[in-house]
């Protein structure tokens, strides 16, 4: 008999603190791309995720995660953004800009609000603005560019990384 | 203005080595999982990547990275896992199992072929028998498993992080 048996979808690990990660998309293009990160928020343990526009989530895709993740929609995200920046959150962009720092040397504040971009014109010049840092995740191929949703469970992963209890 | 200024879709970190890292998928039941696949392994500079079955990979979603990497269509990845092990690749599963590692605390052989397993069976018997090892990613929450494409971002990711330069 093999030494590896599955296990597949045992119970999920405990956080020994709520996490404090919060995540924010602006309109995305596709609301696949949106049900994913969705479902990828709530495997990380997540309790918060912020919208624009007028989302449709697919639960087919996000699963069990909707009983979970809090969804608030909101008409724009700076309003949002500068008011948790209040409430002592950094707000992190995760793009492709000047002055960002790559994903693998950046340590989380732990209190974070991570902010996406839109699939083809990434974080608006508003939002840049409000944003404590940018972090960008290292292409090393063709394309130049990750899909919005996996570059989040990158990003997610990464924080959980350095956050394992919460 | 802002001190983050849009660089996307710059040009790509340059490896020193070409990537050792080998991505080995059974007979995925979604296309645009496996599309999505190939996708971020372009992204991170990988050149080969093993397939099953009868895939179809959507060029929406692959983009540029079908120019890069090398597709090899197999009927079943025992036998070509079992080449590649006398090829002093170590074979790495990315599983839930018993006597699985963390992906947090998993240092990558940089030789490896990752195997991923398919989106409702995980990986099979014989596939189990030929690793070397079983990496899994924790998760803190609903639902109880990541979507297979976005576990392999994470996993691939994990993998650059640790050989940045190839």
């Amino acid at each position: 008999m093999s030494r590896f048996v599955h296990q597949r979808h045992r119970p999920s690990s405990v956080l020994q603190h709520p996490r404090e990660l919060v995540l924010a998309c602006p309109p995305l293009r596709s609301n696949v791309n949106l049900s994913r990160i969705v479902r990828t928020a709530g495997c990380c343990g997540l309790r918060r995720l912020i919208v624009c526009g007028n989302p449709r989530i697919d639960p087919k895709i996000a699963r069990d995660s909707l009983e979970q993740v809090e969804i608030e929609v909101r008409r724009s995200l700076v309003p949002v953004l500068k008011r948790l920046k209040a409430e002592r959150f950094q707000i992190v962009g995760l793009e492709q800009t000047s002055n960002s720092v790559s994903l693998y040397n950046f340590e989380f504040p732990k209190r974070t609000v991570l902010v996406v971009g839109n699939e083809r014109e990434g974080l608006s010049e508003g939002i840049l603005n409000v944003l404590d840092y940018v972090v960008e995740i290292p292409v090393f191929g063709q394309p130049n560019s990750y899909n919005v949703a996996s570059a989040t469970a990158m990003a997610l992963y990464e924080y959980c990384r350095q956050y394992p209890a919460g």
